[in-house]
């Protein structure tokens, strides 16, 4: 358990639920969908579409990030950013976060007061409200958020519905965490391009929606890597997918940094979790928006190849796998 | 730690994440709201009202439950119960919940089934869907919910419109958790019906939009126990409360406790929480709807009072303190 408390610093315990909720609070600005924000039994949130998209991601310290890889302004930042971009992907637009926040007793107020920062960041960066949430005690810090989002109009897009003959496009960088994680596993701080990518990335959001208006078959938030997720919409729409290896982007700044290392970056491409990029179907190849690239297509079967072969790689990633 | 693993069982990690999700969700029934259930990158619900109610909370075992004195279902029942009472304080009908499980890689698989069979125990008793999660690695139980509801064209009840003149009413049981958690405190396990009460509450849900529509201005779930959130009422009004020491009810069942154990039967009923009772406030003592009690007036100034008098028994629960 790191205990996040330089000497002297004062505690959670020291500041205390309530004042802790004070500070996290006070002079924040709401998004107009925040009907009625922190501070009573539950919060109000717009939901003008009659329907409201919700997902929840729970992110535990040593587990999910580390504070001595990424500061707490990072961690809340990523900690927002992943569920938002699981909104995204189901073509909706963000509207508010909540917030369970569980940490040790001896935990420095400094520390949550840089998290939740730093979730205030990447929420104003969505427009989106933090109207409610949660303090209490744990043994370990533990970051809790559900998302909500309203779809608009729009028909949801789940991963269910792609279909042979459609086209599979991404948004968003994809390889960057990977790369950053192999940077700090290796002990060192830079570039911090691919560091910051890891330590707190920044989905796509608007192509979700984008993706939605397009008319996207299937959607996912590419969070256990590209090949994992895309087998997830393969199972999940009885289809099989194949990459072209040709129309997979490998970053200047991945190559050089795989230089460096000795790994291999376009295995970070293909498997790389975190960077919350947004990978689609389309039934046109025509109609693939723009921000968007096309890099294989969906045909009859099952499973994920990369020029028709599986890729023999590690795909993705499972908990206590 | 406690492991929560006999010898011989199947643990987490030997099922898997996936394996985890299949068990937790097959065969389960979801109620109309639901418009998309788990399995997505998010659920999708009905929000009828175009507003939609939100709130979550995080249950950590050892510090909100222990497993030897509440087996995991009834933790499971109680994680759901205490976000849907917060729903129904705002005068909302809860409609979802969202369930994040964080435990370690040894917690047996079927610890993880009793919990969750629980909260769906708890949700079909709500009439609610239990649409979405994630499952992830911890060092210790954590549990998130977050549950959203719908407000069907009521104006959310905040706990800040009370008024002088105002009665005061609750409704559900006072009192009961605490004589549980003292009997078992004292190593016994019985009477089942206060210990019940203590390991699953079953907060009165309907009275929250019952007193929405019989013009309540104030309203909150009693969490932290009923002098401390009538006192978070009276801070957020801006009022002060008093309380009619005669028209608080003590069950005999907490009086026979009480005398089993020594205990202050009243002293319960005034600040035990964790029954998740609600607590209103009405402006015409005769508007006060069935099922409600009227325990006390609203009146200028500020604090809480029981005849007049402030009550000097400790008055609620903040972490950390």
């Amino acid at each position: 358990m790191s205990p996040n408390t330089p000497d002297g610093a004062e505690t959670v315990a020291e500041v205390g639920e309530f004042g802790l909720i004070e500070r996290i609070t006070r002079g924040r600005q709401q998004p107009r969908s925040t009907l009625l924000g922190p501070g009573d039994d539950a919060a109000v949130v717009a939901a003008p579409d009659g329907r409201v998209v919700a997902c929840t991601d729970v992110l535990v310290e040593g587990v999910h990030f580390r504070l001595d890889w990424s500061n707490p302004d990072h961690v809340g930042r990523k900690a927002v950013a992943v569920n938002l971009a699981d909104i995204a992907a189901m073509g909706a637009v963000p509207t508010a976060v909540l917030v369970g926040l569980a940490c040790p007793s001896g935990t420095s107020a400094a520390v949550v007061d840089q998290l939740t920062a730093g979730m205030w960041h990447e929420a104003a960066r969505a427009r989106v409200g933090v109207v409610g949430g949660d303090l209490t005690e744990a043994p370990t810090l533990v970051i809790s958020i559900t998302a909500l989002g309203d779809l608009r109009g729009r028909k949801p897009v789940t991963r269910g519905g792609a279909m042979p003959g459609d086209v599979v496009a991404v948004a968003g960088r994809l390889g960057w965490s990977a790369a950053g994680l192999a940077v700090l596993g290796r002990g060192f701080r830079s570039p911090v391009s691919v560091v910051g990518a890891h330590r707190a990335p920044e989905p796509p959001y608007p192509a979700g929606p984008q993706a939605a208006d397009a008319g996207a078959t299937a959607m996912i938030d590419v969070s256990d890597g590209l090949l994992a997720d895309l087998g997830h919409i393969g199972t999940a729409s009885n289809v099989a997918i194949d990459i072209r290896g040709d129309l997979i982007e490998v970053h200047q700044r991945l190559v050089d940094v795989a230089a460096a290392l000795g790994g291999d970056p376009r295995h970070w491409v293909l498997t790389g979790g975190e960077d919350h990029a947004l990978a689609a179907t389309f039934p046109d190849p025509a109609g693939v928006p723009d921000g968007w690239r096309t890099i294989g297509t969906v045909t009859r079967g099952n499973g994920v190849t990369v020029d028709g072969v599986p890729y023999t790689g590690a795909a993705g990633w499972q908990h206590w796998r």
